[in-house]
């Protein structure tokens, strides 16, 4: 179906743009849509008890029809994990277009949702797809996961280029370099917007090549005495190969241990991404066979989650796994912002059993798999477009980002920063924003999906803080009084004993007696509420701390 | 009160060494006592809703009959924080050990808790104090406060020095450098032990000099276009002057806001430790009679902290003051551990006003105040210590310096890492473990003090992360039965409604009619723990989530 003429190009982000994290964005031209990236993001300390964060994607769902494909630009969370709850809200098998690795991760995942035979589209570097009115060109990026792509798309209202996560590494493990003359050759047949990536746009210079890190990951292990433990995200599949290979020049077996890098070594072997022989592999039960200085375990654990590999062999809680004095253990990650502090715990317990800890600060362990501003000021050197909308970070690093595009002489009005749920409209190569279409953000907690009220978290953050007080009152409608009154507490920092309920107690009766309440059915909702507050007062006057108050007027 | 010939040097550290803050150890010999420092920890998220968190003390209060004086090295709360509570629980009145500035802003602190009169005994570098058997020569040490001070302990058992915190300055803003001569002279009479600040223990190099950020900080000013916000710690006297510094040289005012920075510039110009003439200060409330170009405001919130001045103003909540598009903003500082999110958040609501954000990163607009690795080691080379204790820092700190110790000669068992609460014996220059003695952390939450057990901590996550719902069940022990049951909760993600009271009533039902109950008074615990176990498994069987189950029984 081509698109009607009038009908413009509209650019709508769902996600990816209020940080980083659930990255989704809707291309639309006339009865044919295309969705870029599907992701979620992981809750933070205002999200107490959330398991994950997914962009809310109604219109999407609403606009189901025109949906032609998803495209998935490479195999991170951020643009695979709303996937699986999506594919389940859609009516129809709308196939997925991605690289080889990335569609074999998104089917792992797909498969502990028990999703059966999705519709995968292979696609790679050179690749060019059509979908009604709307053609996809792909190409080459490099990035810290094999397989990631750009993509360039083409319609009759104008061009967009859209990076996908890079950065510019001349010298990549696998040899695939970003396809520089695929976007030459775009920017020559003319990009009217560019959507780049802004994750490292407040840094300035230029992201070190993943093949630095391969000789001090080398120089570490070669020096260790003992067992090496490397941790990493497991889908860094380059650093993997350079772990691996580091620890066959040094004649040491490799362990692989947490649930993620089992998963995807074995995807990645299985594709043809990770090397390592079969007899350069041995089962974590086995490590006792060897000695320590032929070992490297490679494991999760990177941002010191409490039930990763690396925590629990820190704290001897692995059921097969120890770190012991002499061990060496190399932090090949850097923290996302959030994890700091957990990171360090699990720095200090390795370092209270004697380990030799290495990270990114002691030498080059870790790069980042995100252009600095030279890279991405090349970028837009080398595509060129007319407008520019920077995209997949937090407000700070848009800006910077915008602020780069300026320097290289995008005019100020052709740039575009937009929030979740904004839209842009393209109609012949111009640019304007349209009508903001409905967005925001959607809770997974345990089985619910979505309806997780902005008051629960609230309510949970007081809970947390101050703990919470349950005042159970029996009241007789015959007698007209309350009979009895019992307490209940957690989390609060006082004890509720016998003194505690019979002050208490007489707090409320005082506040009962001195009150004109019915005692009525219908005059439960103003006791509740005097039961309430005159226990709030009470414990805030003894206490200095408000608890949560739930009263519970029971009649008799 | 000389100490008897036999009795050892004791050094008891009852905080600092399990995390950076809460510093306190404990010299004691014979008959005498001396504390240094009194320090306090913030909370962290481990530790929802609480306060404040301090050593455990109870040696001190033991032993308060010996206690001579309490030594504070600087005006910092991890080395300040715990005194109002102290002193509140000492019978008699000790005196307190300090550079000017420092009792200054203990002063302060103090008054706030309503303690009058404490016994305040103003030292220097070059002051020498007799207490007893003990012998205090304090000697200057820079650091990011003014007023630092090391101390050099004499006893007939040997010597003890305390850095304090420290970096070595050579070029710090008062001129105040450490005293190297002093520190020689101790080596040369012999340094039996040596206790020094592990803060960047595991940073190599040379922590940059104060003096060299002020040329960064008069550069960012200068090139402002609009009005300039500079957050930083409010005790750091020489950052402020700097701030002060480069504002007069652009012809620009100074407006302070934010409590603590209201406080302490008020106290350090009164004491001379920072200049500033009245005519260069101007009230918030007159900031609009000034061009935008002639203003820096001076303020708190370097932290993130969401009630300080910066979050306030970003967030448009201040009460005199708010920040817009073309103001610049400098963090003169950097996060502490576990502010990194919180910090950044503020950043992002910067950056979306359309301020100008300058942090570290882009500048040198902050050093740090502690000594980085040469330092430390070129602290032992001047000091020369026969035994070595690593102090203030976490465990990867203490064991990078204890590293940095061997490196520098001093031998394997000549080093002690210590945990709070064990203890040190010197005998004759000779130093060996003691017993410990009682320590561990006690929680300030509102009023109450120290009796919040670990169990409320728990309970408040779980709280926080699960939600809670109450049941509270009417049980006739006339008719043998349960006749209601009634559901409250908050911060879960389902609804509480009338087809969930239903389900649940009718599931727990069902398990009170299997069990054998005695509906006796005696017999309601297990009915309790009944309705909590059916309605969790109830609720998980149909959310996949465990709440707290908060269940009431009354008898009827």
């Amino acid at each position: 179906m081509a698109a009607k003429k009038s009908s413009p190009l509209k650019i709508i982000p769902l996600g990816g743009l209020d940080g980083i994290g659930k990255n989704m964005t809707v291309f639309e031209c006339g009865d044919d849509m295309v969705l870029v990236d599907a992701g979620l993001m992981f809750p933070d300390d205002s999200q107490p008890g959330i398991d994950l964060v997914l962009p809310d994607y109604t219109y999407v769902l609403e606009n189901e029809e025109k949906l032609r494909g998803i495209v998935v630009t490479h195999g991170h969370e951020d643009h695979t994990g709303s996937l699986p709850y999506l594919l389940q809200d859609l009516n129809n098998k709308v196939p997925i277009f991605s690289s080889k690795l990335t569609l074999g991760f998104i089917e792992g995942k797909l498969s502990e949702f028990r999703i059966r035979a999705p519709k995968f589209r292979e696609v790679k570097g050179g690749s060019h797809v059509n979908l009604g009115g709307i053609s996809l060109d792909f190409f080459s990026m490099t990035h810290s996961i094999p397989g990631a792509l750009g993509v360039f798309i083409r319609t009759n209202q104008g061009t967009v280029m859209h990076t996908g996560d890079f950065k510019l590494d001349q010298t990549p493990i696998d040899g695939v370099t970003p396809d520089y003359a695929a976007i030459s050759r775009f920017a020559k047949q003319g990009i009217d917007l560019l959507l780049s990536d802004s994750t490292n746009a407040t840094v300035p210079g230029f992201t070190k090549s993943e093949a630095e890190v391969g000789p001090n990951l080398l120089h570490a292990i070669k020096n260790a005495p003992g067992r090496v433990f490397v941790a990493s995200f497991s889908s860094h599949i380059h650093r993997l190969q350079q772990i691996c290979d580091a620890a066959r020049k040094c004649g040491r077996k490799v362990v692989v241990t947490g649930r993620s890098m089992l998963t995807n070594t074995r995807v990645a072997r299985e594709l043809g991404y990770l090397n390592i022989d079969d007899a350069d592999i041995i089962d974590a039960f086995d490590i006792d066979n060897l000695p320590d200085d032929k070992i490297v375990v490679m494991c999760t654990g990177s941002q010191g989650e409490p039930l990763s590999a690396l925590s629990r062999m820190a704290n001897g809680e692995h059921k097969t796994l120890s770190i012991h004095e002499g061990d060496t253990v190399i932090l090949s990650a850097t923290p996302v912002p959030g994890n700091e502090k957990a990171v360090q715990q699990v720095v200090n317990s390795l370092a209270k059993l004697g380990c030799d800890v290495w990270d990114k600060n002691r030498a080059l362990v870790h790069v980042s798999g995100h252009g600095s501003q030279e890279e991405l000021k090349l970028l837009m050197a080398m595509a060129k477009p007319t407008y520019f909308m920077p995209v997949h970070g937090e407000a700070v690093h848009l800006r910077a980002h915008a602020q780069l595009a300026r320097k290289m002489g995008i005019k100020d009005d052709h740039i575009f920063i937009l929030d979740n749920g904004d839209t842009l409209e393209m109609r012949g190569g111009i640019v304007k924003r349209g009508t903001p279409v409905e967005s925001g953000v959607v809770y997974v907690d345990g089985l619910r999906i979505g309806d997780t009220d902005p008051i629960v978290l609230r309510d949970r953050q007081k809970l947390a803080n101050d703990g919470m007080v349950t005042a159970v009152a029996i009241v007789s409608l015959k007698h007209k009084k309350i009979e009895a009154i019992e307490f209940s507490g957690r989390g609060v920092s006082f004890a509720i004993d016998d003194q505690f309920s019979e002050d208490a107690s007489a707090s409320i009766m005082k506040t009962i007696e001195k009150g004109k309440f019915s005692f009525t059915s219908s005059g439960s909702d103003a006791i509740r509420k005097a039961v309430r507050d005159s226990l709030s007062n009470f414990i805030w006057s003894r206490t200095r701390t408000r608890p949560m108050i739930i009263p519970v007027v029971m009649e008799v």
